[in-house]
């Protein structure tokens, strides 16, 4: 079994390469589930229905969001009916949305669970303490528990790999936009990354046009950002699993642009 | 011309990895320069003289720091006799040591240059402005400069990588302690990666034992972190520099832990 | 009936203040009850036994805390036989110590709360959530409440005032150690400051000797901050109640120094 | 002489305020100078020429701003003609407007300096540095100088307080809108206040409406601020100044509103 995790798409270009190259990954790799992580799908920030029904028709089968969930306002109004799509599970609870959901395929059941750190970014419920909670209740139906832990600093990632290793199939950091060099699998057989990686303009910065974001590091005066234009890429991870156990057997880094070619 | 880089040596167990690879490393790959971050190098705070001088003898031409800098007291007593050793630049102008540093090496110069980010840091003088003003001064002896950018976001450290992209050689990203699967050239010549990774203990978090951080993060209370046990890694990256233009050829990730052995 | 509430004790000098005006203080305005916030009174960094019981025999009957609650180790030892001492009820829910406290006072019952806010500070659980679920809990019992909302910030803190306006008796901030000047009474009749300000040194920043804390702001370096010496100060506010309702009639700021001295 | 200052004027209910009473204060006090901060006096963020030129009519002399000066995009276009209006001195040198600015009254020049602080606030230059650089500047000119330090934490404010006590007239802080009660004269003659409160809205959170602020705070969810409606209130403090030396003999708090009546 496989599951393949497409890192945090970005605009237009990130759709692009979504479009072109997931039934191109799934020919190759012919997961058993594919999540794509959609946060800034629309032009950077958020999501919108079309996007996220359009995802499922390239061939995913869970959407999983971060801390521009809302930044679309579109959202509140299909989020209720978005049945295959999840936001950080720790948000406060009178949020709309769900924060994990338990997918079916084949005979199988899978557990999708979103998580968003709290370092360096907005207080929310402990993402240790919900998730303690939302694997115990998920183990009793199914060892096979993917997590996309959204999170800024590699210490809170690197923290919840181990917390949840043995426990879960796999952690899969998303938010930084740049894929981490340190797949690998825990002692217990947890698949874990610190970040997938970014899928969209590749020479951006994190996907946005990068003279505005220079310009305000050199200014701290107010600049509108807006996705870049150019070359493409697309970041992502495959965890090979083991069928018995729910463990992961191999985390195989996926990168796709102009300077790393896709082979079929 | 090649410019070996080792990412944050932390405690005793990233020591044990520079003297045992270093030695190795250089019969094989054969840099003209090598630079270690030592910010972590004693008890994973700050660094001694004692390994400062350690580091030298092991066959580095120049050690920079960030953000741990004065951990360890002792540096106030050696930094003003430590040539090798730079800390980040754009410090206060107040404060003791040098912020980068010229290396003669056969016929050439090089430049080494230290700077530290400021997106969930502490608060500096701006290292694009400080970045700037030495490129430029720097750049009238030599074209062959390597900047170690010590900061905490993606974003802060891809926009210094563009921004000095083709004015010097190299950029390459320290602190979050995970090497990221960015290498790469950008179109001005300069190599670039978000972050070298970190040379001390594989199964810790960031190099400290994981049960103090976990333990930290659900309770928020107070832990004493101590550097952890066990099987140990080293991460670098290796720069293959053009002689004539002193832009970068290649950005090679180094990576060597029991998973990943060292092969002559 | 009177609550009176001293704000944070800083050190010896604080302590000096609470021993020689806390006696003048009941005698002048017969509190029914007097609160002090003891989160800085061993040396300007927690608590310790001895001082905690020296607090009640100088009459108060309560002693609130905040971010520095863990900072001496002693109080593990002591906290869960310290009855009436309390540390922010919004900490996670594995900490030790109680987050609120009902006192008993003649014939009546006094709740008293402690909360801690997140803006500029430690993750932790949600105090407006926290104070929801308490204040509903502590109202089926009596309608005197007393919170201490330790916070950093103006937003985070006047929030706090309006959410439970005409639930409690009075909501008094306390951290940034400097009284403000917006005591009130809001429409559903709870008293309401910002801060109670500190007691402690007067000729320091925040209680800590000035010349350290502005080495700090010129250089980064690190520094040992010390509590203060010379001239000391106290800080609090009075807030008069309708027996009745519970509900406050006047909110009275109390400041005590060689500039305002304390008139019997 | 007498300096007047009126802090962060938020929205119409601010203008409204300053319209009323800045002629009674000032036919009540008859300052020498009259500074307002207008960081909000745009719908709560920025300013416009419009604003600037009624606050300049209606008897200001100077206007400061602060983290908001660059919110109503219109500044970019009068600032350069605004002679009498200073943003944070210590933003980046490449940034529009002038960061201090000296007045001539009668036969006297009056300094005015605006800061911003760095603490849980962007990154910008070192505001001693630059205070410390300014100040030997203007004192060469003049012993009147008044400081408008817009800054978040109690702790750099006093910081400031003390670092320019001496060598400024007065220290002004502002940006938390809400009047701190520590007003007073540091021993070499500097007036000081952490914060002069805000002039707006009485009944909403730092000058919004509070319903927002409250959502915000239990929700997370994305809300838009708007300028509260209601009961409005002027808070500022009067400098009483000694005509010789330029230091200050009294720190008087001013406080307007419909529970604090103005007496003429
Ligand atoms: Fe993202
Ligand atoms: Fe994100
Ligand atoms: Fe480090
Ligand atoms: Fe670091
Ligand atoms: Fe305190
Ligand atoms: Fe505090
Ligand atoms: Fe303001
Ligand atoms: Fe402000």
């Amino acid at each position: 079994m496989k599951l393949l995790f497409i890192g945090d798409v970005v605009g237009r270009p990130g759709r692009n390469m979504v479009q072109e190259y997931l039934p191109k990954l799934k020919q190759k790799y012919k997961p058993t589930v594919t999540v794509i992580n959609g946060e800034n799908a629309a032009a950077g920030k958020g999501i919108t229905e079309k996007i996220y029904k359009g995802f499922l028709e390239q061939g995913a089968q869970a959407v999983t969001l971060g801390n521009h969930t809302w930044d679309n306002k579109e959202i509140f109004e299909f989020i209720d009916s978005a049945s295959s799509m999840i936001r950080p599970a720790n948000y406060p609870e009178n949020n709309p949305g769900n924060g994990y959901l338990l997918l079916k395929v084949n005979n199988l059941e899978i557990g999708i669970v979103n998580l968003i750190g709290r370092t360096f970014m907005q207080p929310n419920d402990c993402p240790f303490q919900k998730a303690d909670e939302l694997i115990k209740e998920i183990r009793k139906r199914t060892p096979y528990i993917f997590v996309d832990f959204h999170a800024e600093t590699t210490s809170e990632k690197q923290a919840m790999g181990w917390f949840l290793d043995g426990r879960v199939t796999a952690v899969a950091g998303t938010h930084t936009h740049v894929q981490t060099a340190d797949n690998r699998i825990l002692p217990g057989g947890t698949g874990y990354i610190s970040d997938a990686g970014m899928t969209g303009p590749m020479d951006g910065i994190l996907g946005m046009k990068k003279e505005d974001i220079i310009h305000k590091f050199l200014t701290n005066l107010p600049v509108r950002f807006e996705v870049a234009d150019g070359r493409e890429q697309l970041n992502g991870v495959l965890f090979h699993i083991d069928d018995k156990t729910g463990s992961t057997k191999k985390v195989e880094r996926i990168q796709i642009s102009p300077e790393d070619p896709f082979y079929e």
